[in-house]
């Protein structure tokens, strides 16, 4: 196609002018950087038992699963992951993806296929937000965090219906009234699909996560999505929810079926990890104390911070530039923190996200928040 | 939804009463299985060199890559590999996705948001169409390689155009005339996309895969996508192509920048797969020896095969219940084949799929052929 090069310089010189370009940043292994931007929620994609585990299935299994699930790629590996997800997550069964954005797709639109109409909180993920349009089936936004909104909707479009939500939010960092949203869904006779990718492990008894801490786990109108990258410090994705629905998408689910398996040495460190944040109180209370820490010192320092319900923090910046200058000042300190521009932020406003994790130390973290703050625009 | 499981118990009937249903079969680590089911053509998902670079990865970065690529997920094994996965395929630039599926997701939907109309291959893998469906954009769908109904096809519709197609299809292993259908892009104007998943390690110089062995390694108006589960032995997928288009796809794929990345060990232990693979020409030969040694044995026992491209045979059955059952008795004697029926079939027609793996011994891979023979309907 002669130009379209020339097209794609257009098109990087728009994103420029708009400072909305992105560049990777590749870390070193000895990263002397206090993490507060990845998901490493309860630190432990490093932990001394994580990597044996790991160490030892790939070894015995090999680096990949050399198939998809259900031509070779199966592995005893998997099955344990997914009985024990399943217990944790009080959910009859679940099912283990390659990503949480493959699972999410595949959540969506195996539900959606039973459905007349989604109904999606205009602040979802990325993943779920394909998933709708992947559907094909009619999507209604609902109004972020609104379950009078989710209400009036159903009501409006009749017929079957999965409301669609996070649990705590990937931006922002906010929860979803789920105990409210299921009042709404459960007396309308629709399904809730949630997405508990950033509360699994951190909310909730045993940290089993936002549905969990809503009463909600094990119901059979609930199905819930997580990815295990986060406070499991692995990859991957679940779907946990009746066993007929994952029954149903071991027959239909595209994403599942067509894809290579995780690998078995990931399944493995993620489901010890999963024994370590089972127990992890210690640690989801240090968050907790790191949570209500930084809201002090940044509101001292004239930030308007909400108390996180998990490990996200989100602090606005006066526009993209800002946001980038501001991301960079605090990495040549040594800090790394999440910089948020559109279209990646819902609201369209540019902000640092923060992100809390147990394997930094008393003494990084508030140094960290210090940098952040010595930084500010 | 009240009813929501039975239906799917409905659903699970009908299914079953097609001889579609599919049921996970977990294996152990220590598999007495002759793998002729699998994507490890060569071999190396637990070659030495392969799990000891995983190992080390391991180790120094911790199990999981923590973040999104543009947030915290970019490590230095990253972009290593994708500086080796660039020059091995001879493309100006190549990104890595956490999955092969999310990288034809990107690759479709970032070039048909450049074009008018997308021409797919009938054959193409789910990932591909799930692509054109997200994308939006029209779509002619293709008689299986014919680069003469794609060519009536772009002269009808004008316009911008990207013509998408495997080069060694996944099911039935033949190879598509990637040269004659760059004859018909390029005369039109149009954009080729091409997945060489299945060709990847096994065609061409130093096994650069099907795009190169037809000489379009490098044009401005190709891009490649391949998985790093197969030939490679481990697991993710990467785009390789102008780098205007990677940059576009770094500022804007939403299955590269809303997804966690690849574990680095992954990474790195694939990158050590891919220095063997290059020089793996002994490999290669076994391979296409083993090829000729299948057609021959499997005609000789009156089935009509055809010769591999590459790596991978298709047997036909006489139904999905037959295919079930030959498949299992197989496996019963030890040697695990692929049973594809529908959806997963292009055609609606069950079969085996063979897959040939240079790990398997000349003993057992003899063996193994002759059981398919004896335990066939």
């Amino acid at each position: 196609m002669s130009g379209w090069l020339e097209e794609l310089d257009r098109l990087a010189e728009g994103r420029a002018k708009a400072g909305l370009t992105r560049r990777l940043r590749p870390r070193p292994a000895a990263g002397s950087a206090v993490d507060l931007a990845g998901n490493d929620y309860l630190g432990l994609s490093a932990h001394p038992r994580v990597i044996e585990a790991s160490a030892r299935a790939l070894s015995s299994y090999g680096l990949g699963a050399t198939g998809s699930r259900l031509v070779r790629g199966s592995t005893e590996a998997h099955a344990e992951l997914e009985a024990a997800l399943a217990e944790w997550l009080g959910a009859p069964a679940a099912l283990v993806f390659s990503s949480g954005y493959l699972a999410n797709l595949a959540a969506v639109r195996g539900l959606a296929a039973l459905c007349d109409v989604i109904v999606s909180d205009a602040y979802n993920h990325a993943s779920l937000i394909d998933g709708c349009k992947m559907a094909g089936t009619k999507t209604v936004v609902a109004p972020h965090n609104s379950p009078a909104s989710v209400a009036s909707i159903l009501d409006t479009h009749g017929g079957r219906a999965v409301v669609v939500t996070e649990s705590v939010f990937s931006v922002d960092g906010d929860l979803a009234p789920l105990a409210e949203l299921h009042e709404v869904t459960a007396a309308r006779g629709a399904l809730l699909l949630v997405d508990d990718a950033h509360a699994l492990g951190l909310l909730g008894s045993e940290g089993a996560g936002g549905v969990a801490a809503a009463g909600l786990a094990g119901r059979s109108d609930v199905v819930v999505t997580a990815t295990l990258s986060k406070s499991l410090g692995g990859a991957g994705g679940v779907i946990a929810g009746p066993a007929q629905f994952v029954r149903h998408l071991v027959d239909t689910g595209r994403t599942f079926i067509y894809d290579t398996a995780l690998p078995p040495g990931v399944a493995a460190g993620v489901h010890e990890a999963l024994r370590i944040a089972r127990a992890a109180d210690d640690r989801r209370a240090l968050l907790a104390a790191r949570a209500s820490q930084a809201v002090a010192r940044l509101g001292a320092a004239g930030f308007e911070v909400a108390t996180p319900a998990a490990g996200v923090l989100s602090v606005l910046a006066p526009g993209p530039d800002a946001a980038l200058a501001w991301a960079a000042d605090c990495r040549d300190r040594g800090v790394a923190v999440g910089c948020f521009r559109p279209p990646s932020t819902p609201d369209g406003s540019s902000r640092l996200r923060l992100t809390l994790n147990a394997g930094v130390t008393d003494l990084d973290f508030a140094r960290a928040l210090d940098v952040i703050v010595e930084c500010s625009p």
